[in-house]
């Protein structure tokens, strides 16, 4: 079974975008997928898709626009009403590439925004519906398709994988995703709700340059299934694409 | 052996406080113990150990006010000349405990800026003293008599031993130093010098309230018998006061 309604951050191109166009060529794809951008007007490829796709539905959002959370929440809420939002899945980041000589507190900051804050309080704003969600299927089993908050992290975030050191912004905003993620899978575990992290690989975007390894297209259809397969065993883990459990 | 020169973080009290008495207290106590805090004058029980200990050198810092951090790399390197400084313990820090309800961008903004960007400034700001220090003792062994950073950071920052949830702020900013510092264990080890993470234990401390598990002094002790283990074996490792390592 797959989830009845989605919501995945930053789709305007990237990793976003391919999540969406997976969730749209399912077999059972969402009744409802939200994809949101910062700037809904200019991100043609996402608008391309709406073509045929009456289930799309693109909505306005800058991550750290706190003043935004609510009204979005609402305007999904009318949307998903009583069935609540299965799934959210806070896919926007940026990578700004610091090593020691060159970080600064401006970058570590504006970077924690992003990659950390954000996703923690866009969880806490779309609480009320994914218990909404949780609560409507009460007898079905834990997972993606009843209520979870997937969290698009990266193995950069892992201490145990720093072999190489540097990018200090990244790997600090990636390694406190992880950590609030799992108090997130621990806190809300009572409510029906799992919570988990994942690595997309290094993909081929604009964020993982062309020195990459593989396709989007690998990394999502592969984060897909390991969110598949998201239950009461796998909950606050840390798996990549290819299903593989990566150390904290 | 001990290190000719440290410089603490968050002197005025708990367990920056206890830090300093146990390095005036050694056998072979440095030669230079720079103790920083916010505000000196009103640090009163920082200002009475100068009292027969000449070693003990009171220097102002506010760890998030970048503008200071050059001024006072030049104090020390005026005091510590041709042999650098060994041993920096990034040791301020601060708790704001918020859960899923409560916490804000604000709160965790403020957490990062103490707990986590600033010990990788202040780090950034003393490698050329640590460089020095690294190159004056050439044939010494790798550790803290030579070489190295030491940042206090928390059990509640892993992810492995998240079992409770919460906390976010907190944990978020641990974890992000917890990553940060085995960077510079791997950009700094051709240098000569050693990064690492220690757990001070539940202690009994402004910080850790009267609930807590140990006495300051025991957390101290301990951690210096860690540090005094560091080689290059335990380098960019996370343990805590009792010698255990802690997983990520």
């Amino acid at each position: 079974m797959s989830p009845r309604s989605v919501l995945i951050t930053g789709c305007n191109r990237g990793i976003g975008l391919e999540f969406v166009k997976q969730f749209l060529s399912m077999k059972q794809p969402p009744k409802h997928l939200f994809a949101t951008c910062r700037n809904p007007a200019e991100a043609a490829d996402l608008q391309a898709l709406q073509a045929g796709h009456s289930n799309l539905h693109i909505l306005q959002l800058e991550v750290t626009d706190e003043s935004r959370y609510a009204s979005l929440a609402e305007e999904v809420g009318a949307i998903v009403e009583e069935n609540g939002l299965n799934l959210l899945i806070n896919n926007a980041g940026i990578l700004i590439r610091t090593n020691l000589p060159d970080v600064t507190a401006e970058v570590m900051k504006k970077t924690f925004d992003v990659n950390s804050i954000a996703p923690i309080l866009i969880s806490q704003a779309f609480l009320p519906l994914l218990k909404r969600a949780a609560d409507a299927q009460k007898d079905a089993p834990l997972g993606w398709a009843r209520a979870a908050i997937v969290n698009v992290s990266s193995k950069v975030g892992s201490c145990d994988d720093n072999k190489r050191g540097g990018l200090y912004a990244y790997r600090a905003s990636k390694a406190a995703l992880n950590v609030c993620t799992v108090s997130l899978a621990r806190d809300l575990f009572k409510d029906g709700i799992l919570a988990t992290v994942v690595h997309p690989g290094w993909v081929l975007t604009d964020i993982g340059t062309k020195n990459a390894l593989i396709e989007s297209s690998e990394s999502i259809s592969g984060m897909l299934k390991v969110m598949q397969g998201l239950n009461e065993e796998t909950n606050a883990s840390f798996y990549d694409y290819a299903g593989k459990l990566i150390p904290w």
